[in-house]
């Protein structure tokens, strides 16, 4: 892969090169939501393009694609297929390009460029697909151990079963909001003093919120239901990915959670970056994952060794007045399941997914305490003090904190990234 | 609530009496769905009914809802709210009841008749509703309790949260089925000798597999993300109910369900019938909830202490080569939580609800064996046999068995129900 340069004007350092040509769904001064590619510091308005005779002509992979990039998400575009995103993507590389074959299409052409190219200050993003499922798993090995540790021990920390498949469960799409959408402290059963007997729980805002830093990935492909993908099919099922702040109340679900896992201590809100950025693009970051010495079952082998992607992960958190801190930096590659194997885990009793549907990584985290991807790891358990830039403390998330999470990859000079996903906690009603 | 008759022939211990009026979607002969009624063994077609101009111009609750009802599910009309399924059930019963005053729209229109009732055996039915996310409780007692004493003994049966809260968690909506479609056994990890350390699965075709027997809610009215819903205006949020089975792969949960809850022992079907019973059709039902010892908290706290209903629900087992056996017959009043209660708790902390959403109750049992609404229950985890008509004796499903659900009302000469909710297993691939 060499370093490609666009006529576009870009930042050396930012996400949106002609390297990652990511797929969102967008607005203007209230239009109806349509879809949306990205490079540097503009949209690029994929209706007006697939719209342009010229264009069309020359440019064969958009020849079908108007109404559907006219669509408010993404499904239909998702559901033609990788092929068919790697040519759109392809094509607007080529015109994109510095070196373009076909200049008069967009580079010289200033009317269509005016129509396409829009700055990014005067659009609203809104979710990029609409989401049937959303499903979270839970494969960030040294999370899962943490979190074990806190909670049993370090002989009891991983359960049985966590080395032998990706631990999921079914999470709430209806609760999926795109980066930008303030989330509201939630309200809930907590235990007030938990070791006490007989329980006694008091409904209160939640004191114990916390954020969690996640890959997502989204499907592009069905199966039917009844059918498994086989692990060595599996990438062809994924679309892309984006980031994913699954927001979680710690004392609603350590009282709620038991026998059937958590419930309202998560669906008050999931947070997600506007841009899918194709599975393509993510190609030259490939990485192994952890080791498992566990030996897994055959249905989970994969032939693709660098079945993960190596993502630099950064979570900042800054405080209504002004204060901040970098909490955490991580990497992708610390996950002990890949998203191939969660797909052909979650598939093996023939449960059916669909083009929109969403998986979550679990939360991602590294071994050391500056790079965990949860506050209940980072004060160990809610007991020792995070220290902000300007002198404030947190060990879980006050009101009007903004959490921001960040993603990238860089390579030979390439750089590409996910763009923001950043959500700011209002009050609890009655708080 | 007087008993009514119609002039439509009926069974009188048929489902669909003319106090019934349930709303469903099927299509004839490859038609594109639509919205239906139903009386008797007749499919009502609403937006023929709803496009005839003399029934549009004496009927105002039909005037808008030709469209409405010409979509392929009940979400749009769902949405319209109580009010709206109110009129036009009424508008129902006066067109069909014998003693009409409005003959002349159909009871005397033989070209109306025609068109609009058509024969039961002519038609298919379809999933009622695009299910956004679906939501299953544990709100039956004595199966959380009889369960819990299965796998905890009695002194631990019920976890502490369990009379503080109605437990649920977040299922698939993705294989949500409409009754009559086939469910394919599915395979999954397994654990098969669960006392033995180390752990060692391996991936088969499930060995325990069983049904369960719930109600199914659907919602109508979205509530705003971070807002809840009032106990008391929680029944404005509910459509209507249906049978519920969801199919249970006992080993493959018991393996995987650590420490987040059910996923693949639960996601490869779950069965519903076909009609939506409104709830103002159950009105005359309502019964009071199991007692609840412990003082629940403010929020839910319900006014109206007939939260339940009287619904006599039964379930049989058929096999591939005849034999049959009537497993089961409980009640609906065997919930410790109402649905307002299960809606209540659902969006306490701010979850949106959104029309078109499934709650399922949670498995129903009465107290004895033959009113369990599992067969781990009715065998005692497996090791008792289920003796079938013939001869047969079972502990788990096979391959070919067909299970039916059947839930019906009856009071003061009025009786009203679901229809079938059947599936039959498949043997799993590779078996």
């Amino acid at each position: 892969m060499a370093s490609q340069t666009s006529w576009v004007p870009l930042d050396k350092n930012g996400d949106f090169s002609i390297h990652n040509l990511p797929f969102g769904i967008f607005s203007e001064g209230g239009s109806q939501p349509r879809a949306a590619s990205r490079i540097g510091d503009f949209v690029i308005d994929l209706k007006a393009l697939a719209g342009d005779e010229q264009a069309k002509q020359q440019l064969s992979s958009l020849r079908d694609l108007e109404g559907v990039f006219g669509q408010t998400s993404l499904n239909t575009f998702a559901e033609r297929g990788r092929a068919v995103h790697r040519a759109v993507r392809g094509d607007l590389q080529r015109i994109l390009s510095q070196s373009t074959d076909v200049p008069a299409i967009l580079k010289d052409n200033e009317s269509l460029k005016q129509k396409v190219l829009i700055p990014v200050e005067k659009v609203k993003m809104h979710l990029p697909m609409q989401i049937g499922d959303y499903t979270d798993f839970y494969a960030g090995y040294h999370h899962a151990y943490k979190v074990g540790v806190l909670f049993r021990g370090p002989d009891n920390a991983l359960q049985p079963n966590y080395t032998h498949l990706p631990v999921g469960y079914h999470g709430r799409s209806s609760s999926i909001v795109v980066s930008g959408t303030p989330i509201r402290r939630p309200r809930g059963q907590i235990l007030p003093n938990p070791a006490a007997n007989p329980k006694e729980p008091t409904t209160v805002a939640c004191r114990r919120l916390d954020f969690e830093l996640e890959l997502g990935c989204f499907i592009c492909k069905p199966n039917e239901m009844g059918e498994s993908i086989d692990i060595n099919k599996a990438e062809e099922y994924i679309f892309g990915f984006v980031l994913l702040n699954d927001w979680s109340a710690r004392d609603i679900q350590a009282w709620e959670y038991v026998p059937l896992g958590p419930f309202n201590g998560k669906n008050f809100g999931s947070t997600i970056s506007p841009w899918v950025v194709v599975a393509d693009a993510l190609e030259p970051f490939r990485a192994q994952p952890l080791p498992n010495d566990t030996p897994v079952q055959d249905y989970l082998k994969e032939s693709q060794k660098e079945s993960v992607f190596d993502i630099q992960l950064e979570v900042g958190l800054t405080t209504a007045d002004g204060d901040h801190v970098d909490l955490s930096k991580t990497s992708g590659r610390n996950l002990l399941w890949s998203f191939p194997q969660m797909i052909t885990h979650h598939t093996v009793g023939g449960c059916p997914l669909r083009a929109g549907d969403l998986l979550g990584s679990g939360t991602i985290s590294g071994t050391e305490p500056r790079e965990r991807g949860s506050l209940l790891e980072m004060t160990e358990g809610g007991k020792a003090d995070v220290q902000l830039e300007k002198g404030g403390v947190r060990r879980f998330i006050q009101d009007g904190d903004s959490l921001n999470m960040r993603g990238y990859c860089e390579k030979n000079g390439v750089r590409i990234g996910f763009g923001d996903c950043e959500g700011t906690i209002l009050p609890a009603h009655g708080a």
